[in-house]
């Protein structure tokens, strides 16, 4: 079950599409729409631009909701966030996005209906409608400059909402069709590359070798080659070796 | 120091502009610029396109730096992360922005010098810059819908740049003017409303009495009053045991 996106008011239709253009980015599939502007449902206009400012996201839009008043809107859900930018003097459990989605995931998989509310673009929520939520949300961004647009703001509590769901390794090597190489295969590059150093003359100093074969080959061993790579860095050292000679045997 | 936000190519002058908004908002202040397709510097139309798209993130693109080639612009950097969403079978060190942050704050604080390479609309980066960089960045979001434009990539990296250096606690109650109330000052509450139930005849089965009271007790425990608060809560119940009476009085 998905937290449910509530636009209270919202002014543009261009921002209604932008908000489920959003939406569809981070899988959230339930938009309710309390007394936009312009009266719902949409005269054709307004229809055609808010649909063509959702860039294909017209399943959310079809199915999106519409209510008189926001009790209407969060009367069948158990729990209701409130996002809002500006401070007032309300008592209120604030939170960041990233605690408010473990929390909306432990009710959601407690079987609650959870729903955000979001004010008109500028405006934001009214504090009577904040007294309606459980919990606010309040995003940290630099205050010296706070200029999200509702579909951005959609998008950041979307975002850490799919985050949370989301299984993505966090930093990995991509290996495209090779695999990573073995060690074996890595030794068997680097003895080949110490040998033929040295056959080249390149260990001048004796006591130094240790020292510079280490850091050589740790320098190929951060870059985690795949078995491809080793194979074409096979090919490069006998390049380097054979020189313009092995142009002149083809 | 913060990373460098390098636009390559981009094609509509509003984009530049709604990333410099979107930078802003993160806090992040240096922007550099590629080859943009419209010639830089910009002429007056273009210019004034730009700025009204920036929402006032002025000094961003009065201070960003132009390029002839991907190369110069990271010429300086010590570690260059490029954003994609397209997979390719290049080999590469891939994180998402919540693992690449980190990463970047180590390196900065380190004094190295970092960007990310934003390539143009739709396109996004060719494989000849995305392998000029040392990492990419993909962004986790909905497989069957990904539909970022640049502004919002670069939020979304921008966003997550904020958080992790952002001090914001995560989750708690505002209390506006007041302070939260003692345990005593509830305590002195709940007896007196124990009490005046009592005094209504509210406890009718004697062997309940110390469920409910605990029950009542742990509700208004939950929501973490303020001292003002509670003396509201006085206020409601002198009005419901005096009822009309007290109206009466004035």
């Amino acid at each position: 079950m998905n937290p449910i996106i509530i636009l209270v008011h919202p002014q543009l239709v261009e921002n209604i599409g932008m908000t489920a253009r959003a939406m569809a980015n981070c899988a959230l599939p339930e938009l309710r729409i309390v007394s936009p502007r312009d009266p719902w449902p949409l005269g054709d206009i307004h229809r055609q631009r808010m649909m063509a400012a959702s860039s294909g996201a017209d399943d959310i839009l079809e199915n999106a909701k519409h209510y008189d008043t926001v009790k209407d809107a969060i009367a069948d859900l158990n729990y209701v966030y409130a996002t809002t930018a500006r401070g007032n003097d309300m008592v209120n459990r604030i939170m960041t996005p990233r605690a408010a989605v473990p929390d909306m995931i432990e009710r959601t998989s407690d079987g609650q209906k959870v729903g955000v509310l979001f004010g008109p673009e500028r405006m934001g929520l009214i504090n009577d409608y904040v007294a309606l939520a459980n919990a606010k949300i309040t995003i940290p961004l630099n205050p010296d400059f706070m200029s999200l647009n509702l579909a951005q703001t959609v998008l950041l509590i979307g975002y850490e909402w799919y985050q949370a769901n989301d299984a993505t390794p966090e930093n990995r090597i991509r290996i495209g069709k090779s695999r990573p190489a073995l060690r074996e295969e890595y030794q068997k590059f680097f003895d080949r590359f110490e040998d033929e150093l040295d056959k080249a003359g390149f260990f001048v100093a004796d006591d130094m070798r240790p020292t510079i074969t280490r850091n050589l080959q740790s320098t190929l061993g951060r870059a985690e080659m795949t078995e491809q790579e080793i194979r074409s860095w096979h090919g490069v050292l006998s390049a380097l070796v054979d020189g313009p000679k092995r142009k002149k045997k083809s």
